[in-house]
């Protein structure tokens, strides 16, 4: 069975992870969100697509979700001491790739070219597709103004009170090569447990996208749990825009383009309402804590999709 | 007693602290090559300054006399696992100098605001000065054609028969704020032990230095001893010329600006050759391995340039 999952960080790169625990590799295409990429200190940083690399090959930092797994900080510490910009946390290994990468579309490689290097570089067998090589800049309209991505997130963390988002660049934006045909040659589409808002909404924009997968079977997985995010502001974004942070409004937020939803235990008595919509609905542990959840949630989300209603 | 020291990498680092032990700091001024600066992975390196900024700083490598102490590869080894260009050595902390330089210059910062900036941050005493904060190219004429500085010393190992050298955008440069200053108001200028050729002659190359020189009493140290280079390629550079490497090939190169020359005890037989050209010579023990070596050296130095017969 094909499948295509749409994917930003670290909830989409531990569902592509349990996912290639079931799957063969050459079934699985991971479509990442780059609307948070930005450069730093004249590198070209790809956080979603990092994260999801390196979760994939087996080097990411457990801990932090981020980054690599036993990473150094010496280049960062010593950037600080010379009064350098440290708020965002570089590790050694990490900027190798940034620099890499940042070399290589200087030498006029696409960003899907260097994903694809990278990704054999480090071992990782499903193919990872950036959602486009064009430049589309995630930009959080907050109650102090605009503010891209980055600064919203690392820079200011989530404070600012948001009251909409802007895709800049997305109306121009072509898909990256690969991405549409594999959604079109897809069994079941997948939206990660990933940001609705800043995660899937970018993927979304890239023209061509959305329209692609009206002719699928698309399943998500919610991101909120218990009415929080299990990480980052998707919670808190839900509720600046006045709308109560559930898996039903998850569900709400994707309605048109999605057949059903997997949701969380701890959000059952969501189901009901749910079904309202339209959709189908999966109750199950959704928290991925460890290797075993990921692969867990990974063959209840494949069933889910290839289940009747669903499908 | 005001100094000007015009220095390379390795050698003028060490005279230079040398002189930091025994002048107050503010009487040193350095006046340092970047002939040989390069951009790599989108970064402005300049090796020279680095290596007299973190000598100065306490901070250098000992045993490779660039890079820091107690760095670590981290960086380096990732980017080779990815397939990037790891000949020129990079270390973990070193490149975070490298990234803030980068970033303050795109910024619109000058070369010298940024080195005064790393130098205060490391908590240098003398002044450092680029020669120019005009872009000054190094290339190295050799039997395989122009080679830029980096490529013949680093890629290639300094294997390519030289057959002349050439400073990119010389002639269009023009010192840096304060160099013309500080050798109007020095009472000594001393050519540390660095690479004639590379590391002294792209500094007499940017138009008003040489000049200057003209009213002052000039001393060198021969980086020159018993025919072969302290370090570095100088003494290939003179033999693939058609020259003998020696003390007084040095003296010879520079018996235009100089008063007086500093000879190691190895080459004491050159004396009387040297004297001929009309130079004062002081022979003495000019190998730096220790701290205590370096200060040795530069009190022989001060003396020698501030007695009569070179005055």
């Amino acid at each position: 069975m094909k499948v295509v999952v749409l994917a930003g960080g670290v909830g989409g790169a531990k569902l592509a992870d349990g996912l290639a625990a079931t799957l063969p590799d050459e079934e699985i295409t991971v479509v990442v969100n780059t609307g948070d990429d930005f450069e730093h200190l004249g590198l070209h940083i790809s956080p979603d697509l990092d994260t999801v690399v390196y979760t994939l090959a087996g080097v990411a930092n457990p801990e932090t979700g981020w980054g690599r797994a036993g990473d150094t900080w010496n280049f960062l510490e010593t950037l600080r001491s010379l009064g350098g910009p440290d708020w965002f946390r570089l590790g050694d290994k990490d900027l190798a790739l940034h620099a890499e990468r940042t070399r290589l579309l200087a030498e006029g490689w696409s960003l899907s070219d260097v994903t694809a290097h990278v990704a054999q570089a480090l071992g990782v067998g499903p193919r990872v597709l950036p959602m486009t090589n064009d430049r589309v800049g995630t930009v959080v309209e907050t109650a102090d103004g605009p503010l891209p991505f980055q600064e919203y997130f690392v820079a200011r963390g989530c404070e600012p009170a948001v009251v909409g988002f802007r895709f800049e660049g997305a109306a121009a934006a072509r898909p990256a090569p690969g991405v549409l045909e594999a959604i079109g040659e897809a069994d079941r589409v997948i939206f990660a447990p990933s940001n609705p808002w800043v995660s899937i909404d970018p993927i979304l924009a890239v023209p061509g996208i959305r329209g692609a997968l009206s002719a699928k079977t698309v399943v998500a997985v919610s991101p909120i749990v218990g009415g929080r995010a299990i990480r980052g502001p998707a919670a808190k974004m839900f509720s600046d825009l006045g709308i109560q942070p559930s898996a039903e409004a998850v569900a709400v937020h994707f309605r048109e383009v999605l057949k059903g939803i997997v949701i969380d235990e701890a959000d059952a008595d969501q189901e009901a309402g749910i079904r309202q919509l339209g959709l189908d609905v999966r109750v199950t542990a959704t928290v991925m804590k460890t290797s075993a959840d990921r692969r867990r949630l990974a063959d209840e989300v494949i069933l889910f999709a290839s289940s009747p209603a669903a499908g």
